[in-house]
């Protein structure tokens, strides 16, 4: 075995699908010294915790903190929690994380209606309205923003809708949480989830979730055990509430590290953070046009976090994505699934969507792409971007 | 609301049941800048903290390293894989760890048979036998180190004795790996997890778990599929094995604190940190002795990592152990289930355990008892642990 050294990884931008980059006070939370999980002192920054994730769902929820894993343990959670055996769910499907919710349900003994879509495509009011009316379903989950597509599934008016049906409404928010707007309340969301690693740019290992009154009463009612032990909010919320009674032991740094995470946040804004987002989307996406690059999602519904874009016809997919991180040092993502080789995904969120990342990444695509003999006009999308900043 | 500061925790000395304190390096690391969860420097970190946790748990097993969660989702692991729907599991109850296991297998669909003994006690193997031979379980689920008890199961003979009923063993580790001699593969050990903020005295959120061959066997035999897709390990195996095929982002910080974590522990040496746990193990008995404070577990099986006492008669749990923490910054835990009021825990585990911490606890221990009146000779504790020493 050659010998394990000291841990010296290379700078990195990290543009892809997440972790995205984290901020140096996020970092330095994270070397705090720990106190106990039942540390009075703990308690309290829990509490902290938890006032600042309701900030930031817009949720007056009792039940709001981070579950122990990543976002994907978040779906999980809402699934498991919310659904027995036989209860009907109708998932929407037009990416992989519509699919991967559609299997967690599966497996929680759900009856699943999937509705499926184009990848890249979002669903319509209508078309929802119909499947709940024929199947009626327990819950309804679908994706605010699908990662694997960056399609930005318009969600303000879901939770009514659902709420006529007597359907609670999950909503997977892992890609859209303080970067675009998200409204627990506002929106009438029954159960969210998200993950800490994309807009919040806390590093990954935590799952924000937060249920509403109505969920809760739906849980309340359950006949049968919650499957996972470990997910279970009955027991969960035990130590996060006022009981404050042992369940298992939290991840005490990766909870110093959202709370100043969120912190940073609410010290910018979740408005102007939404701005921001937004600001250096525009700016990447004039830079790629120029390029003559396209966006892989419908128009008109294309997330400003996470730019996935068709691969240009003559630029070989491994090779610009080996070369943006062998020699800038430069992470994007690949494709998933049907966009596999197809896509590249890059993420602008949290402390990674800034203009100078934007800037640089276009100047170190236009390289990669004169080395492989792509045909585009030199400097253009550097320029488109510069100017729409301006 | 009150506004959020900059995090402030007090100094603490954490001789609880867990987190322990952890060492400086292991903090750096956790504020080391991120790689992407797929960038092949971070991949290379993976196959370097599986390495370091092959040698930690003294195996061959391909199939090992840390689960994204806390320990209580190692133990969820292990049992969702390993059981069906159905299959019989003996569970050994003797402390919380032990219903807890119990409780997941249910939920799991497991047809458990429990085998119950005191609080404090171990199992024989000869009533092990008889149970085995019994039931004929597929897997019989027992806790290494107690730590709700302090008790320590000889577990030397364990794989032994299970596979001539072939039945898997399935050893809970949390609060005996890196602190006592575990030796998955010389045992026969077919499941195993642990936890990180233990032994290892890395922060809390990483469950190594460990399969055998035969484990895994038995998972390439399911004929249903694992109810958590999270904890899926024939999903979860495809990104720590070769394929690096995504399933959900690891969390990049909490591996790169392992990984420093092992590092510590393997430049000590396993022997040499295990002969430090039982020195210090015994001079807080010694010291305690001499304070005439008695220990939960039975004699001869004590655990050096995890010392539960007997609270002393006139002692008051809650106010000595505010008193600790206020005025010493010393945590210790209070009792669970059976034991709520009736015991302390004592954690000498990884980094806390020290000599250092072994005297400043009795010194302060001895202040408290002394302030509440309790009879004992003053100073006695404290020169009784250092004679120890000598």
């Amino acid at each position: 075995m050659a010998p394990i050294n000291q841990l010296n990884p290379s700078p990195r931008v990290l543009l892809g699908p997440g972790p995205s980059d984290v901020h140096p006070r996020v970092l330095n939370a994270m070397a705090t010294p720990l106190l106990g999980h039942l540390d009075p002192q703990f308690l309290e920054i829990m509490n902290e915790a938890q006032e600042l994730l309701r900030k930031t769902f817009r949720t007056a929820n009792r039940l709001t903190f981070p579950v122990s894993g990543t976002g994907s343990a978040g779906m999980e959670t809402c699934v498991v929690n919310l659904i027995e055996p036989g209860d009907r769910m109708v998932v929407c499907v037009n990416g992989v994380f519509g699919q991967r919710m559609k299997d967690v349900a599966e497996r929680a003994g759900a009856v699943v209606t999937p509705l499926d879509k184009p990848w890249g495509d979002i669903f319509e009011l209508d078309e929802l309205r119909q499947v709940l009316q024929k199947v009626r379903p327990k819950v309804l989950g679908i994706v605010h923003a699908e990662t694997s597509t960056g399609a930005w599934q318009p969600a303000e008016e879901l939770g009514k809708l659902c709420h006529e049906f007597d359907t609670l409404l999950l909503l997977d928010t892992v890609t859209s949480l303080g970067g675009v707007p998200v409204e627990v309340d506002g929106w009438g969301i029954d159960a969210v989830y998200s993950g800490t690693q994309k807009c919040l740019s806390c590093p990954p290992g935590l799952a924000p979730v937060s249920f509403s009154t109505r969920a809760v009463e739906a849980m309340n009612r359950r006949k049968s055990r919650v499957q996972s032990w470990y997910l279970d909010m009955t027991l969960v919320q035990r130590y996060w509430g006022e009981e404050r009674f042992y369940h298992h032991t939290a991840p005490i740094s990766m909870i110093y590290a959202l709370r100043e995470a969120l912190r940073l946040v609410h010290e910018e804004g979740l408005e102007a953070r939404w701005a921001r987002h937004l600001r250096n989307h525009k700016a990447l996406k004039a830079g790629l046009a120029a390029l003559g690059i396209q966006y892989a999602a419908r128009e008109g519904h294309q997330l400003p976090t996470l730019n996935a874009v068709l691969i240009p016809e003559k630029a070989d997919d491994l090779a610009t994505r080996k070369q943006l991180l062998s020699e800038f040092g430069i992470e994007i993502g690949g494709g998933l699934g049907d966009f596999k080789g197809k896509a590249w995904r890059v993420g602008l969120m949290g402390y990674s969507s800034r203009a100078n990342n934007v800037l640089l990444f276009l100047a170190a695509l236009e390289q990669s792409l004169a080395t492989q003999g792509v045909p585009f006009s030199r400097g253009a999308g550097v320029s488109a971007a510069g100017q729409s900043y301006r």
